[in-house]
């Protein structure tokens, strides 16, 4: 078969800061794909992506071609409409657990097609495996009866949506391109949009423990997945949330499932609640429903809903968790008020006790984490807990340990500490 | 075993503008010939340096670590020094094979390890193959043995010379990272450094036949060479020399020859006699020997050394060249000058013709090219010959015209043609 294109040219434009025609990006990615296209140009070609950027009509493309290198999922046959919620990942990020039911109290269909952790950003699918029973992998026959009975599900993605994005999402991690605005953007979405969701919230973090560190380069991550989700006719809006901080006072598997549970419950840390009954409220907003979804947290029935998607799944939702071997905790060693408490540092020591993993075979601890008695703007006298620490085994304790180093801090001076919501764009 | 850097790091930092460090450079050098480092992961490296360029410690070094990854050459043995000379390609330039024996005339070694042609320059290889019974792979011993009888020997460089510079300029070419002069630069010295000569005589060709299209970028190019010479203490100079038109009136493989063996016997185009004793005169001043050398060309001296080397190599320096089975005329259609000459069409002509190669395992036709009659700002009636070409294959016709259009100009103004030497670099 005589191929269309030559990579080398469409390296070369690229690299040269020129536009690539829609053809062009639609046979890259397609070639690439089919094994054509080697990795060593993409390779290339995703470098001078990395350094010479592409514009808002060669993201969208290239997002389009992603999405047609693989299957797409179809929920037209549900008799309600469907919503689903990306979030760019954080120390503490929990909030597709309680999210997902409180949405589907509603009578709105939630497709979670979830990942597993990497480095220090937990996974939602490791955390949901803390529940005795509980199962990821489902058919897409039983996503589609568990959305049309329950409303919620959190499960694994098929392995056949974008596959052209599994390719380049494992060559970036090697070659040093990870943090382009058109890669994550394009990776992202590709995923979202093949998942078929009517409208699609995205939760983009800023912060020490993001991998977006200051709010300008948020906003323009925000606004390029807004850009190309409109281009899709996905009506989509992004939230960027404050992320210097870890979410809620539980890091860790099973401690977030807990802490998930109090939020279902009607309790829970202000900030938890608070970032997911706004991401509540833009969902279901996006399907036409105008409610305080305070509500069914506090009449139970978002806890209904999460229990019923549980069972659905082969979990025990009463079910005790399973808890570390093994604590130590940290003591504040002057009175004062917690004004500094890292993300990224308490996201590293999580990691590090066994919460997260180094390579993608590694296991996971289940009742591994960190648990946070004084956060952010909480007053303190000396010797009171700060953190405490959770493991299976106790050599970890040290490394945890080396990571927290200059975490936190205590001063006379109460931080300010603003909402979780810093801006809204649609 | 434990690698001493991970490259995703050192990718990372040439992406991110910043220097690479002599350690970080031998390793990942040395790992890439090791295959640790993935050919993936060189591409991305390439294209961050094609974009964020390194600075002449990077560059010095990089040529040093692709020096190291192989075996070098060592003509310490030798009785009388050693010179070498290196071209960035042209059209027509079939330099080396009336230089080598000129200097060799004066009791110079002149090791000239050599490549084959691939696109629209010819390969000194392939020319040198025209002569019966002329044979290219030689055995180091005997490479030293030439050296020291003859003085100078043209042959192929061994396989065992800058390894990771092989497999890197296989990868540069299907990633569209060709066109750097920090990699040029490294690969062209990389090479010639580790062949082991006392001193190099650069010829950096400009114009539209040659690599570099303008004075600026060529010079660029030659001081960057110049100062790796130097950091590795190569005694290094360089010319810029006109490849705006063909070098000489005949271009091709047995043509090219031809043409040389009238250089040596006195004669020949001024513009090939002009380069071949500028450069002859340049590497006998590097090793101490102040001369004209257009006197050995003269007294017949060049002539002897040129026969001894053929015969060394198992060639029939009398034996009648191969010509090709047909040949074409074009004609000029008007009085005047001939006031434009492309070299690059003029070379891709002679490539369609059969004299080039389109893959590296393609065969070439020895009696294949073209010849001028009428060179640049030399006069014509209307019917004079201007071009013949020739090749075995009367099909390939068609495509060398259509290679030629524009080619040639007749105008009423003679172009004012300058030294085929436009500067010295040292």
């Amino acid at each position: 078969m005589t191929e269309k294109f030559d990579a080398v040219d469409i390296i070369r434009t690229k690299r040269d800061r020129g536009e690539l025609s829609v053809d062009q990006i639609n046979w890259v990615i397609d070639a690439y794909t089919r094994g054509v296209v080697a990795e060593e140009q993409m390779s290339a070609l995703a470098m001078a992506i990395f350094l010479n950027g592409m514009n808002p009509d060669e993201i969208s493309q290239w997002t389009t071609a992603m999405i047609n290198s693989g299957e797409t999922m179809d929920f037209s046959s549900l008799s309600k409409p469907t919503t689903d919620k990306h979030s760019t990942g954080g120390v503490g990020d929990k909030i597709t657990l309680p999210l997902a039911p409180l949405v589907a109290s509603y009578g709105v269909a939630v497709p979670q097609l979830s990942g597993r952790g990497l480095g220090h950003t937990g996974g939602t699918l490791d955390k949901l495996e803390a529940i005795p029973g509980w199962r990821a992998n489902l058919s897409n026959e039983e996503i589609l009866a568990q959305l049309e009975s329950v409303g919620a599900v959190i499960c694994a993605a098929g392995s056949g949506l974008a596959p052209a994005d599994k390719k380049l999402y494992a060559l970036r991690d090697i070659t040093s391109t990870v943090e382009s605005i058109p890669l994550i953007s394009s990776s992202i979405m590709s995923k979202k949009i093949a998942e078929g969701t009517d409208s699609l919230i995205l939760d983009v973090k800023v912060g020490s423990g993001a991998f977006m560190k200051d709010l300008q380069q948020a906003r323009q991550l925000a606004s390029t997945m807004v850009a190309i989700g409109k281009a899709a006719g996905t009506n989509t809006v992004a939230l960027l949330t404050d992320m210097s901080v870890p979410l809620g006072r539980k890091i860790g598997n099973a401690l977030e499932v807990e802490e998930s549970v109090e939020v279902l419950a009607g309790g829970g840390p202000a900030d938890v609640v608070e970032l997911t009954v706004e991401l509540a409220r833009e969902m279901l907003l996006a399907t036409g429903i105008e409610v305080d979804p305070r509500e069914n947290l506090e009449n139970g029935r978002a806890m209904d809903s999460w229990k019923a998607m549980i069972r659905a799944q082969d979990g025990d939702p009463d079910a005790p968790l399973p808890t570390s071997k093994h604590t130590e905790t940290i003591y504040a060693d002057e009175d004062g008020v917690v004004s500094e408490l890292d993300a990224l540092k308490v996201g590293y020591a999580s990691w590090k006790l066994g919460a997260g993993r180094a390579r993608k075979e590694d296991p996971v601890q289940a009742g591994a984490g960190v648990t946070i008695h004084a956060h952010i703007g909480e007053a303190v006298k000396a010797g009171d807990p700060l953190l405490t620490l959770h493991t299976d085994d106790e050599p970890r304790f040290e490394k945890a340990k080396e990571s927290l180093e200059g975490a936190y801090a205590i001063s006379t001076v109460a931080p300010a500490r603003e909402s979780v919501i810093l801006d809204r764009i649609s």
